[in-house]
């Protein structure tokens, strides 16, 4: 196994001709929710392929029902070394609204900030700057000798949405993609200076309700009063999906919620966190969820009901007396613990048909459904990872929730039976999913430092 | 004054070259909302006052803030007969959602239905068509000697976006438009045999509030749970604005609403109207109204609160598990009686700011704001035309109702002290609002005649 200190100086030597190749990824226009840019996403994979190939790897863009998986092996240089499953995805967000960009979305740049510089344009944190920092740190192996681990790469192009042709990707391919761990780079840093291991994620039910009212649009004037309202009728269904106290109503939606085992809680309230701040970086001040639940509960280790989108009658310039035919809107559920995702996502549209007034019908269309995932703190893994990010970043990580569910954690989990080890160096401020996203120098530079530090204590 | 049957054998002769002139006018995209097609809209002005011109009118194009007004003035053929002020509107309603048209919305045309023939095209009966009823008239009248009455024509722009510049215009032209009687050819036909004269309108209180959350777009996992999400917020706002059973929920809503005098009630319960095949003819068969009201009373009696439109976070194609920065509606509230625009755009403003969280901003955007109006039975402008229309018709018309608003008739009332005869040859299924608009041939040409017949009738 070649010396770790040779590594990580390869890293630092490639930093350049690093950025360049993520500014190639970055401007594939690999964006999976919008069939207009199936030709990106396939791009995108090819790109990254070729990449993997370059680096020793048996790599193949392999077809699925939507967006293709990248496949790559590449052997340890011993035997009887860990086998790791790396996995990220190469899709990104729509980059709307467009006009609050700064520059193009999908013309990457360097920006210089008073906390240092970054690297700006849609999916640099989420999660193309993040999988490239594992690439980059097998580059510097592979150019000091070779691997210490043995290493499969899956790549995904549809995590944006939901990871739709994920599972049966999984079972068709089992033996080829099963390994000892796997290995999650779509995560956050607690903050700046110190890194983290994330050991819960919550899962997500995602359910979009078209309701139907008349058969046409109608004159308001005409038919207003009489006739029902596809939008009020909206308005009834996502008012009452929570109390007066922030709790959602279907029944039985908090079964299988636990609550923080003692010693997590006491890690979280010792946490150098602000509430204040948190909200405060995006103009609010008031926590919005369950009454008697600190923040960091709210977005790490409690379930919620969220509308991402909803749309309904006229909605250009000026007014329109018209009584629509239909409205639509577009679910979250963030899931936490045991929830079980069918049974809510089933549970929600037998509320939304109660609610319902007989002359009007609903129709569901789901996107997407996963678990939410504890990794077990004793885990070997886990302090050996510990031990890595605390010799780059020279303090301890903090072993924190996320909000944000990656489906294939639980997949791995429940398909492939393997544990994962989430390390990612985002930050809470990087514009994930908005306008400007960026992801900081220091990120990519010392998250592939990190990377090559782990791989090399897994290997040990 | 020539003879009656002179003209309506000249309104006979004309049928084909007035189709001719319809079409020119529906051709011309004038949809006031949308500041795209203000050009168009000063388009159709110009070219009805270069067929009033024709018709021997003083006419002139005056331009306004918004889109232009049409002023035309016609002496009669002798002195002391009455002075009448004619109004119609040039401007149309959006052709959205433009897929549903079985032809282009203005490209007009002849379509064959089994009730008759019919005109089908975007504005033809709300108001172009309606509109040239009275024009074609007028021209009928000239081409047999001259006008029975003084006549005014008054045509705007504005009417389909809540007439913004009609107050201050009628305000600044007092003198020139003061008439003895106002006739407005806005409103329908009680069947397709019926002729009817409107003498209830209601008022509309148009407000598009806009709520604003956090300052930008946030990520659903990393935020929610924590944020305030504007679409909850509006859910709340719409949902709290009707009871359950169905009356609006604004404090002091209610004052100025009258109950129907015996008299009209008795003709209302007496009409052949079947609340099945109204509400069936769109797709629906529950009134959605205040419980223990009939339909008829619904639309034409009872106040109401509607939805025209909103919008919020992503909405095109997949999910996206944003938390939207903002989300904004349009509502319109439907008056009758003596209620108080103002006073309920306020009372509404108050509600809207007392369910808001601290933590959201709300815009407000008045879109416009009329009272409703009554005309009194016992008018004998209304005597006369009754009967001007039943000999057209060989039936009774029906002293109707009116759902929809009719801005003019408030200013008409208030500014000028000037009754209003509201006589139109719509019918409920013209679509009107919707795509596929259209208008029988027969309220087109028989719409004509009875305009001959009512002037005549009011000069005697």
């Amino acid at each position: 196994m070649a010396a770790l200190e040779t590594v990580l100086d390869k890293i630092d030597a490639n930093l350049e001709s690093a950025l360049a190749r993520l500014f190639q990824l970055i401007e594939i226009r690999s964006v999976s929710t919008d069939p207009v840019f199936a030709g990106d996403c396939k791009a995108a994979a090819e790109w990254l392929a070729k990449e993997l190939t370059s680096l020793g790897f048996e790599a193949s863009v392999r077809p699925t029902a939507g967006h293709p998986m990248v496949v790559a092996h590449a052997k340890a240089d011993r035997p009887d070394v860990p086998h790791l499953l790396f996995y990220g995805h190469y899709d990104v967000q729509p980059p709307d609204p467009l006009e609050l960009w700064e520059t193009p979305p999908f013309e990457p740049r360097i920006a210089d900030a008073p906390t240092g510089r970054q690297i700006v344009g849609r999916g640099v944190a989420d999660d193309k700057g993040q999988l490239m920092t594992f690439i980059e740190a097998v580059r510097a192996f592979r150019e000091s000798g070779g691997l210490p681990c043995k290493i499969t790469v899956l790549l995904e192009g549809e995590e944006e949405t939901g990871s739709p042709s994920l599972p049966a990707f999984l079972a068709a391919n089992k033996k080829e993609l099963e390994a000892d761990l796997a290995l999650v780079c779509d995560t956050g840093m607690w903050d700046r200076a110190t890194p983290a291991i994330t050991t819960m994620l919550r899962g997500l039910v995602l359910e979009e309700v078209v309701v139907q009212g008349a058969n046409r649009d109608l004159h308001s004037g005409i038919f207003g009063g009489a006739a029902q309202n596809p939008i009020h009728v909206l308005a009834r269904i996502i008012a009452g999906l929570r109390d007066g106290e922030g709790r959602v109503t279907l029944p039985g939606f908090y079964d299988g919620v636990v609550e923080l085992p003692e010693e997590v809680a006491e890690q979280w309230r010792n946490l150098a966190f602000s509430e204040e701040d948190f909200l405060g970086s995006v103009g609010l001040s008031i926590p919005a969820g369950e009454q008697g639940r600190s923040v960091l509960e709210m977005v790490w280790s409690r379930p919620t009901c969220d509308v991402n989108g909803i749309i309904g009658g006229y909605t250009r310039k000026g007014s329109k007396t018209v009584l629509p035919a239909q409205a639509s809107a577009k679910f979250s559920f963030r899931l936490v613990g045991n929830q079980d995702p069918a049974k809510i996502a089933e549970t929600f549209r037998a509320y939304v048909r109660k609610i319902l007034p007989a002359d009007c019908r609903a129709e569901f269309i789901s996107h997407g459904a996963s678990r939410a995932l504890q990794l077990p703190f004793s885990s070997e893994s886990l302090s050996r990872a510990s031990r890595a990010l605390r010799a780059e970043w020279a303090t301890e990580p903090v072993l924190a929730g996320c909000g944000g569910s990656i489906p294939i954690v639980g997949n791995f989990k429940t398909d492939l039976n393997m544990d994962t080890l989430m390390i990612g160096f985002g930050l809470e401020d990087d514009r994930v999913h908005s306008p400007n996203e960026k992801y900081e120098l220091s990120s990519f530079h010392k998250g592939a430092r990190s990377w090559a530090r782990v791989l090399h204590a897994l290997a040990l």
